[in-house]
Formats: structure tokens, sequence, C-alpha cells
């Protein structure tokens, strides 16, 4: 960490068929198979609803009010990646916006996630190029000042090293180390196994007290019912 | 107040049909008919945009992190209830995904105001179960702490007592006592009764200004007017 | 300005068509093209996804809780304004429901900026009246107090001078002085002239990298690759 | 509740010795011994470090910007009472300055808690009144609308009952229901018991670990230590 | 407003004996002698308690992260001024510290308000150098943009006109326009004649309903008591 | 990372010597010279003024509302270290007090860093334990769940590696990598060289302008002085 002015061209990334598969669980399912780790901030939304993503991380750490080093990111990108772009203070700025989008994709991007403003988001939602940003701001930025590429960041609270799997959705952006995406990947296939039974269950009136046994623990816990 | 680890599984509801009614009126009218009180907070927002629920509270107080008494409330649910969930400090952690709503809804309630995150908002807005919440958010909770069901909460500043009826829509979340329901509704109806009139003589281009006789309150407070 | 009780009736607005103009290039592109400056805060959001509107700005300043002064600038809205309210302090109460966007409407208005709380948000979106706000409240407000309409007034951040161009869109507000709507427009036509060839060379791949020539200097400023 | 524009001229207050020795205990030990409720958010701070203050609540309901019944609740204050004020809306306006606080004072009061503003702090210091706020404000208020004193109120998201005992210092503001003050004071002297000796260890360098006897749960839940 | 990279370097400012005298009575009291007008928002907060000053604004308008302006502003201040620094967009860095401080008060600058974060707390709490903002922050600024001097800025939802008179202390930041400089003056006068013998009335016990006559009014506007 | 339920009893810890050096400089020039990186988010504030500390991170990560592993961490510590604790989520509970702090001063803690929460911050101020955090609240927390200790964190969204070196004052705090420290220091100590010499021609009037010869640059970019 902390190299400014790097960019490290050559990255492991976890095994793309991981991530895809990683990313058809959802953000919730994957961060409780990862043990309630690797959360972004809540404050990350997606630009537009319904907008989904999962792929590997290329990273990028920008200083604030300054988007140059996207165009040094985009050049880096590989088909099934997404960019995870990190500035080293607080800033709502625009940096992000279609014709980068349009770069991005043309690029193989699956996404962003940027932890700073983006701008064009009537189209960015009319490319269906899925963003989640922590603020939306038609200010632009200027080209000034080096940062780096695919060095370890801290986006929005959590620690995302190049070639880490994202899973991002309605939910939030969850960060899976590659080393763990395997076994993640079971817990959450794991979790979700018997989910569509459970459902069937509780859609005909099921209580989860009886389907996941909770009576007795609870009156155990001194839990009383006053009639 | 101030009962931890008990469930009154008995509570008066106010009757279900007023409930129906004020909900037909929506939040801002109902607010304004309460004399401008009982509203949340501001930062309670649906789920999704267009959003709209009335029914009767069943209310749960739980610990921040920690959603096992939302399975407790739900065999407490009557049709036409709407779940109204505080937490006992700051809290966005997702307590409420589509497992539980599709739990909720089997029981029949009309939806769920939650003054913490919630989680699976693709599905819940897919199924149409309508939650207002203060965060979205994928991070889980445990089930380790008790907490009670139907006594008095406050929920983003508002005090709900069980059985009041809670109004919700894309303005916001608005607790009516069931004490006051039915003046309330006379309220309600009593502001609406010429709406339709007013809105299409502003339609044809009349000015507030006139049909509410404000000219002269304006000039007798002071008002100039400058060519 | 802080004349308090005044309305100007007659006031300097900018040319409509060079309103109509710079909005259809949206405030992203206006906002560079100011030079980065006259944009309201990024808390300013549309109330529905999608909405867009440029005009002339009328303006009124009110104070907390007090929405009179809304119908007395009504009377001054003519075909092709915005209004633009401001708040003498913090407030998030709904000032503006639909039957004042139905007058709105009808006296010609594009839209509304208000840096304060707007209710009734799914007729809103149903009328397609465009409103940028700072929060969504069902709580009402009082008439009791006066402001002043057609004044210079600070609106989320921004100077707003009666007839000033204002340019809104999902991507924020932003203030244009009517002395600089022209010399505005030009440097926005020329920001725009080749962006859909740009859009079309990187959609086919290229690199801003390489389309705007910055290979050198960020060798200069000492960025290195590291394989 | 709900009540607006009534005046409750006879509260059952808690016993004043209670508060007193609940006072004495501060609010983090205050909090726990109540089984961690009853605090209002860590928003409320007060207006110079090291205030601290318990007593009997009176309460009052405001409108926003409009602090005209803080001039009804003085007349309603007994020695040993702490002013407790909630808005019906959010508000950061200047409600009270160093003239009602001389009032308040020469009354008895032992302080106040307001979830709005405050002014005038550096003489609010200087007297040594101490107030629990939401915000600091030069900003004053009206005195136009009608509120309630002495009705439950919630302030700061926890309910306040006329009577019940505040405790507040630097951690902040902890509401004790009036029949649950003897509990809570045991409660809490109880916690207290042997804090000095378990301070007086902790300080000679022993380890909560084995003070508490937690290496045993440690291990059992999984801990593993690697060298 | 908008003129980028120019210097005023002759203003008109208001008189700086008005300055100093408005300063003498705080700004709560100025701000109501202003028809409760011109109050920067309340997170303006003095890096010291205590802090407290007034004085003749030169003006300051800078882009996020770069503070060159401070050094070209350092110019222009005479005896008698306050800086107000304004910044393009939101922005929390340092753009302050104790080199600039011994500067400005070299030149003799009573103080400084700024829209952005300051460093060097402790170093200017020692040199009792004033400085309002809205953040602190060790994180510096660059020196590569232009800003301008002494125009018209929006500081923290305040116009501020070179010239004007700042008044600044404990709670909060007043901007007086030079033009009501001496009208506010009086106004500020007229309210503080008799209330030294208000607060002893009060300290002795008077209530403020008998003192200002309000059992009256609040009878009329419908308050009961009940006993 | 991403382990959860180890403890690292053997860290390397950077030079404490070289600690308390940087520690001299204070947090604005350490990151100054860290090249504007490593700074925790402005929201990390002392408990009281003046706070000041440098030492060896030694590292905790903890579940919402659960401080158990401050106990674990305790007995990590040796003379010089820091504790520098994260959460995996947004919390705001009270994680430490004042029997902690006596543990912690016994074993040799120079301070504590907590994204979180702390109570008895009049007890932490008289025992000079300087602590910094996101905030200050009585409620409490449980002893359930556990986290891990001396693992690298995320901080306040800094990254932090067991054994970096810690700077925090009033200004905030920064993190040093240990292998950076070295260098760190040497431009810290470069930075402030000849910083006494420049004071002091502040200090008689000299303007930065000409000190740090900015009028050519300055007009180079354009700067025009209007008289």
């Amino acid at each position: 960490m902390y190299e400014l002015g790097v960019v490290h061209s050559n990255i492991r990334r976890a095994d793309s068929d991981l991530a895809a598969r990683l990313g058809a669980f959802g953000a919730a399912t994957v961060h409780e198979a990862m043990g309630r780790m690797g959360l972004m901030k809540p404050y990350m939304r997606p630009v537009y609803a319904g907008a989904q993503a999962s792929g590997t991380a290329v990273t990028v750490l920008m200083h604030p009010g300054d988007n140059w080093m996207l165009h040094v990111v985009a050049e880096q990108i590989r088909p099934g990646d997404i960019v995870v772009a990190a500035v080293t203070a607080e800033c709502t700025d625009g940096y992000f916006g279609d014709l980068l989008a349009t770069s991005f994709k043309a690029r193989g991007a699956q996404g962003l996630v940027i932890d700073a403003g983006v701008r064009d988001v009537s189209l960015l939602t009319a490319m269906k190029f899925p963003v989640w940003s922590k603020a939306i701001s038609a200010k632009g930025t200027v080209k000034t000042t080096l940062g780096s590429v695919n060095i370890p960041v801290v986006c929005a609270g959590a620690l995302v090293t190049p070639g880490d799997v994202i899973v991002a959705d309605d939910d939030g952006v969850v960060v899976v180390p590659a080393t763990l995406a395997q076994k993640t990947l079971d817990a959450a296939a794991a979790r979700e196994a018997n989910e569509a039974e459970k459902r069937a269950k509780l859609a005909a009136g099921a209580l989860g007290l009886d389907m996941y046994n909770m009576r007795e623990p609870l009156q155990k816990a001194g839990l009383k019912y006053i009639d």
C-alpha cells in the first residue's frame, strides 16, 4: 500500500467463474457466507434500482477532485473485471460519466464501485452500466495528480486487494478475498440449499419459530407471553 | 414500557376499517388531520417508489444487530397489521429480508416499518411487500438477545402503542393513536372534501392568493409589491 | 438582499431560448462550461428519476415551517420560469404538494427547486412536475410569516439572482447568471462538439490515454508501470 | 399523548432523593442498570465539558421555530426538576438562552435537555447551567403556537413521562421511569459495589481476562493464539 | 460573482467602529436585530470554546483541496478585517494552520471563517487566533488553482459581500451587510436596553409569563391548565 | 485479513523511538510527510482538547455492540503501543470506559483509537488517557462474539497493519506503515527545518506571496488585480 504513481499491470485475479457464481447469490448471502465480513459501508448505493454485478477487482486510488487515474485504470481492465475506486479524502465530486462508462464497458468491465460521486446518471441508467457510489454530483474533476492502479485500497471502509471478487447489488457491495472465494461459494451454496423449501413453508403460513426450533431457546432465555 | 422479554399476545387494535380508510387519505393528509403530530422522522423511506400501506400496529423492540424477535412477532400478526420495529440504539444492519417478508405476508401483514436496515430489496420490490426503513444493508444479524413484542416503542422519533393505526406512503410514516382514529378520519375527510374542486380551479389558472383570500392578510402583514 | 416582505414583480429574465438550449446540455456539461461554478450542493435530489428541467429563476425566501410565500410567488410565474425556494434556516418540512404543483404548472412553471422538503411525491411523479428538494416529508407548514419574492437568495449553497438560468436534472442543479448565459452556452456547445465521435471511438475500444494524449504527461509526472 | 394546548400542573414526580442518588452514578452506569434501555440518541451533547445533572422531568412539546411554551413550562418547575423539551419536527434553532436559563435556575431547575438548538452558550457555561442539546445556533424563535406541558414526549428517541428521573452527563442522557427508579438504583449500586477494588487490580496490571474469568469461555468460543 | 482569477484590492468596508460595537452584542443578538437573517449554517463551529470576533469581511473563493488563494488574500487584509473563505464544493481538508494564522494575525486579521477544514488547532488555540470552520482535518492542500479574492461569496449558506460586518462567537457566525450595519446596531441596542433589568427580575423568580404579559394571549390561543 | 477468532501475539513493531519522534511532529506534519496518505476520516475526534499520542499499533477487530476482544487485546499491549480498534459495521456504542482505560494504561498503552463510541469521558479526561473515537455514548456492550487481535484492520477509512506507527492529536489520526517510518520522519524533519524562521518572518509581517515566490506563478496562471 501507499505507493503513489504506480500501475501494477500484472495482478492475480480470482477465478472469473467463481466470481460469476458468487454474484448469482447476491451481496446479502455472500456477506453471510463470509462470516459477516467484507461489506462496504451502506452509504454505497447503486445509481439505478436493480443494478447487479460481480467480477474481479481492478483498483485505483485517486486524490480528491482528480480523476486522471480512471483513464489509466481503463487500460488495465480485462473482461469480467469491476473497477474499485478509492479516494484519499472525503469527496463527492462527479469523477465518472458516460464517456468513461462507454470506455470501461468496451474494455469488458462489469461495473464501477467508487467511494466518491458520479454523474450522467440518466445515461448510465440507459446504458445499464452498473455503478455504486457515495454521491451523485454534476461537479467535474481535473486531471493533474498521480494516484495508483492495482494497489490495495480502502473503499467505503473495506479493504480491496486487486483480484478480489466483488459482489454488488441493491443490498450493497461485498469484497471476497481471492483466497476465500471458493470457500465462500461453498458456504453460500450451503446456506441457500433449502431456501426454496423454507420459502414455500413460510408462504404456506409456517412460522420461523417452529421451522427453526426457536421456541425452546426463547423460553430458556426467559421470554414470557402475557395474554 | 421498558419491559424486556415479554410478548403481549392480546392487544386492542384500532378498527381495521378505520385503518384502511385513513390509509386512503395518505400520510400527508392524515398528518395534517392529526394537528401535525405523530410523524416519524423523514429519514424513514420506502424501499421502492410508490409503496403504500396502512394497518394496525404490532410492535417489536430489538437490540442492535439482533433480529430474533422478528420471528416472535410474526406469530402475533393478524391480517391487516403492520409491524413496527424499533431498536434500542442506532443500527443500520439488515434485519429483514425476503424469507421474513414471505412469512409476514402469509400472516396477513400489510407491511413493515423499521428504524434500522433491511436487505433483499430487489425481492421485496418484486413481491410488492412494502417496507419503510432507515437504511438498506446486506449486513445480517444474530439471534441471541430477547427484546419484546407489543409494548409501546419509539420508532424514528414517534411513539407507537400496539394497536395504533399506521399510515405510510412515499411521503413518510404517520402514527394515529387508536383513540384518535375516528376523529382523525373525520378531519381528513373534511380537509379533502373540496380538494378536487380546488385542484380544478388551480389547473385553470386560478391563484391560491384569491382562492384562499390571502391578499388582505398579506397586505396587513406588510407585504409590498415593487414594480 | 435581506429585504423582507417585498415582491419584485418586474425582473429581467435571461432569454428563454438560451435557457432551453442550456437545458438540453444537462447540468454536468453546463457546470463544466461555467468553469465548475454555480452548482447547488449534491444533497439536492429530484423527487423522481429522470426529472429534467431548465428555465429562468423566480425566487422566493421563506422562514422555516412557513410556506405562505409560495402562494405569492405563484402569481409571479411566467411560462418558462423555474421557482427557486430558499429558507432562512435548515428545514425539512413539506412546503409543497400537488395543489401548489397544479397551480405552478398552470402558470407555466417548468419545475421547482427548494432547499427544504416537499410532499405528495407520488402525485408529483404522476403529474411529471419536476421538483428538486433536500427532503421528502409529510409534515405540512403554516401561513403566518412574510418572506420575499424575487430577491437574490442562497439556495443549497448557490447564489440565485432572479432571472438567472437554472438547469436541473438527475446530476443536480446548476445556476447560470443571466449575463453569462450566452457565453456558457457557447462553451457547452464547444465541449460537446465532438463528443459523439469520442463516444464512438471509446465504444470501439480506444483508450482515453491515447485519445487525449495522456501518456506523455503521465510519464512526465512520474507514473511507473510495474509488471 | 398528542394533546396540544394543555398544561398538566399536577404531576407525580419520582422521589427527588432517588433522582440525586441515581445522578451520582452517572449516565453510563444507570443505563447499564436499566438493562441498556432509555438512552437518548448520542447526538445529544452537553454545551460545556463536565456538565452533570439529575432530576425529575417536567416536559414540554413545541413546534419547530417556536419557543413560547418554554415560558409556560418555567412556571411548572419545582426545585430538583430537569426540563425535557421535545419538538414536533427536526429543528436546530436556538430555543433557549441566558434569560430563560436565569429564570429556570431561579425556579430550581437542575438543567435542560432539548432536542433542538440553544444559544448564549458562553453565558450558559459561565452560569454553570447545564444543557444538553442537539445543536447550537444563534437563530432565535417566535412565540406564536401552542404546544403542551407535562405530557409524555419523545425526546431524541427516548420516551419521557413527566416525573421520570433524568440522569445526564458527558456520556449522554438517560431516562429512568419513576416506577423503576428504586430498582435501577439498586442495580446501579450492585454494579458499582466492587468497582474500586477492580480498578485497583487493573491499575496494578491485572488483566480483565483473568479477573472476569474470560479465558475459558474465549477458548470454548474458538479463540486461537498464533505466535 | 463568478469571476475567477481576480483580486479586488479596493473594497468598501463597513465602518470599523460599527463592526466592533456589533461584535460586543454577540451573534445571537445581532441575528435577532437583523430580522433573523444572515446566519451561517450551525455546522460552523469555533475551533476553541469562547472564541469571539467581529470585523469587516475580506472574502476568498477557492477550489476543493487548494489553498493557494489564502496567501493572496493575506496581502489584502487590513487591521480589523475577518477573512471569509468559501469553497466551490464540499471539502473538509485542512486549508489553514499556524503559519497562515501567524501571517493573518500580523496583518491585523481578527479571525477566519472558513467553509472547509483547518488544522494545527492546538496552536491556533494557544495563539488565541479565532477560527470558525466546518471541520478539523490534518489533511493539507495543494497550491495549483486560481480562485478569487474580494468577490461576493456564499459561505455556509450565507451571502457575504466584501466589506460586510461579520460577528462570530460560540453561537455561530452572522453576516451584516455594510448598508445595514448602523440600523442593525440600533436594533441590537434597543433589544438589549433593559436586558439587565429583565435578568435581575427573572433571577429573583419572576416569570416571563408575567413579565412579557403572555397569560392573556396564551389563554386566547386556547391553552388549558389541567390540575 | 478476514481471520476471525485469532490473536497474533508476536508482531513486528516499528521502532518505538521512531514512533516517539514522529509523534513530536504532530499529525498534520506527518500526514504531509507521507504524501498526504494514511489519514483517518476527520470524524475521529479526541475526547478531550489537547489530547496527543503516538505509538505502535496493536489492532483489534470487533463486531457491533460487542467489546469482548478489548480484554483480549489488553494482554497484547506492550509499553509504547496504541490500541487501534475497528468494528465490522457502523456502531456508536460505548465500547470503552474508565476500567479498561485503567487496564490499558497499566499495560503501557499510549492511547486508544476506536471507530465506534466510548464512555466515562469525564474520567478519561481526568486520567489523561487519550482516546480518539467517532462517538461518545453511555450505551454499553456485551461480551459474546469473537473478533481478532493483531490482524490488519480498516479503521475510519485507513488500513492499519499491526506494528504501524500511529500519530494522533487535535488534528486527527495518521497511520505510518512501519516500513515507511524512517523515511517519513526524515521528510517531516525536512519540512519543519526552517519553520521557526518562516514563522518569525510571517509574524513580522512578511507575506507568503513573497516568502514562497508565488507572485510569478500566480501571474502566469492568469491572476488579475483590479483596483
